[in-house]
């Protein structure tokens, strides 16, 4: 099915559908990251594992923030990050996600609202906290994260705002969401709803170990649901179990309309069935830190394409917007992104 | 009383009395800020005054909140801001202050002890929330505070560990906490158990508006109780009512036997019976966030005391402390203070 879907400017700018009232729709694990900075000797002595994403229980939660040195809070969450990058280029975009009432909870809702992005939460579910994210950050700018899911991994198809979802020209789902049953229902549920209103169904691979936990879901949701892929090598490789990149690239090409893949420094490829674009990688003086480059650089990408650019426009939007996230601390863009276009 | 007292450095070496466990003890409203950017119209369309601090309640922190855009979320509290700063510098410090048991408060209290301050929290208080304020940062990286108390202020004598106010070689209270009568008599309270063991008493006046709400009270602790009094040049005109800064000197020369007052970028002074020492302010290549500039002064002044070290000396440690904090977001210093020596 991911093959038959038009690209997403026509499904903007079609006549027989009815005009989208977001240019994206994320849906993903809220969370509110708490970043702090440690060196290598920290990630060892936890038995961590570096740049990866790692799901972790309340005990550890706060054995591990004990652990660490003073923190900072800011919102976080993949697509919820992805979806405050297109706004902040000008682009409509909306949320859905779970969290709780407690601070951190109000914290995150604020953020959201506050660039501009309509936050369709979740219903509260009893006492669990809302999500937080422990990220070190090493000298390296490298991020490792630790996730304590609380309410967000509870979302459930009732969670999900179906008016929302057919009223975006594209739907972003995040693959973290994929860790629990419920979350994963949720996903088949939401993209089902975004084609049959004629709309463009997205994912992000969001970490290879995730990837590997949940192989054949990921598998059957792209050939299955999915117009846009995004991911990084690693995810790529390890979706397919491949061993070289242009396996990968042969692989997702005969699965799916279009990839975005990301490699880190060396920038970006974008796959479809016609082309492979290598897009650069946009200069930065000092890498800060890593956090939210990939969601940001799907949120350059999906703005481009949703504004009907050509797809080398819409990598090199994605390059600017990751360039931007990795010369802070922090997981969202802390200028407007439309200033520097 | 106040005039009587002897040097810290004294008070930390004197053989007669047990020597002290912490260089400095704080009393403070314990506060987590939220951060955020606005230009000058947010200030004026909010009726604020910028540069100031202004006590709110929930009704006005939440509309203040909603209209902000996204903010970062950080541990301070001017105090606790000054006790990091002497633990980053290697000093021993303690803090007492009051918070809930909602994810703000366990964000104060990690922060605290991550950098080695020892945290005596006072007891819970029903649901009251811990405390925040709301910081609006202009681009001419002036902070106005917005604070709502909650929790904090309700510091009340019991809620004094005497204990760890015994063993500081100095206590340091924040003028802030002036603005609920129990929190005065907390401070009165605690000033007293620290003359008994022979500790020294300081005092920072926190705001010219707070001072003009409790001038009164304000004078009598001055002249009563304490021994080395902290402010900027605002502050101290306000407390004696006099229009130039030479007749502040003169006013406090009478009152105190120790008063380090800041006076931005021109730097700082330094007035004791014998002499009157004027210090640079460090240079900064760019000023970013003026929140703490005056809490990390009285750290390096107070860590500098506390070793001994002379006077100009201890006003070129605060001075350091300030520049660090100042060109950077947030209230709290981003590196070791030691390594900056």
């Amino acid at each position: 099915m991911g093959c038959s879907q038009p690209l997403a400017s026509e499904a903007v700018s079609s006549p027989d559908r009815v005009p989208a009232l977001y240019d994206v729709v994320g849906i993903g694990n809220a969370l509110v990251d708490v970043i702090a900075h440690a060196d290598d000797s920290f990630i060892e002595l936890e038995s961590l594992v570096k740049g990866s994403m790692t799901l972790i229980e309340s005990d550890r939660a706060a054995s591990l923030y004990k652990a660490l040195g003073s923190g900072v809070e800011m919102s976080g969450g993949s697509a919820a990050n992805t979806m405050c990058g297109v706004a902040s280029f000008g682009g409509r975009a909306a949320y859905i996600g779970k969290v709780s009432n407690d601070d951190l909870g109000q914290v995150f809702g604020h953020d959201l609202r506050a660039v501009g992005v309509a936050f369709r939460p979740g219903a509260p579910a009893g006492d669990m906290p809302t999500g937080s994210c422990i990220i070190v950050v090493t000298p390296d700018a490298q991020r490792t994260m630790n996730t304590h899911l609380g309410v967000s991994s509870l979302l459930c198809p009732p969670d999900i705002d179906l008016d929302t979802v057919a009223a975006g020209a594209v739907l972003y789902m995040e693959g973290y969401l994929f860790d629990r049953p419920e979350a994963k229902e949720a996903f088949r549920h939401a993209s089902q709803t975004a084609h049959q209103h004629g709309r463009m169904v997205s994912l992000t691979l969001s970490d290879s170990f995730c990837v590997d936990r949940h192989r054949d879901d990921f598998r059957a949701l792209v050939s299955d649901e999915v117009d846009i892929l995004f991911g990084n090598e690693d995810e790529l490789l390890s979706l397919y179990e491949v061993s070289s990149f242009d396996e990968a690239v042969a692989a997702v090409r005969a699965d799916c309309a279009m990839a975005a893949i990301t490699r880190g420094a060396v920038g970006s490829v974008i796959i479809t069935r016609d082309e492979i674009l290598v897009i650069d990688a946009e200069p930065v003086d000092q890498v800060l830190d890593t956090t939210g480059a990939g969601d940001l650089f799907a949120s350059g990408f999906l703005y481009g394409l949703t504004k009907g650019l050509p797809l080398v426009e819409c990598g090199r939007l994605g390059s600017i917007a990751s360039a931007e996230v990795i010369s802070h601390v922090g997981p969202r863009p802390l200028v407007e992104l439309r200033n520097l276009l």
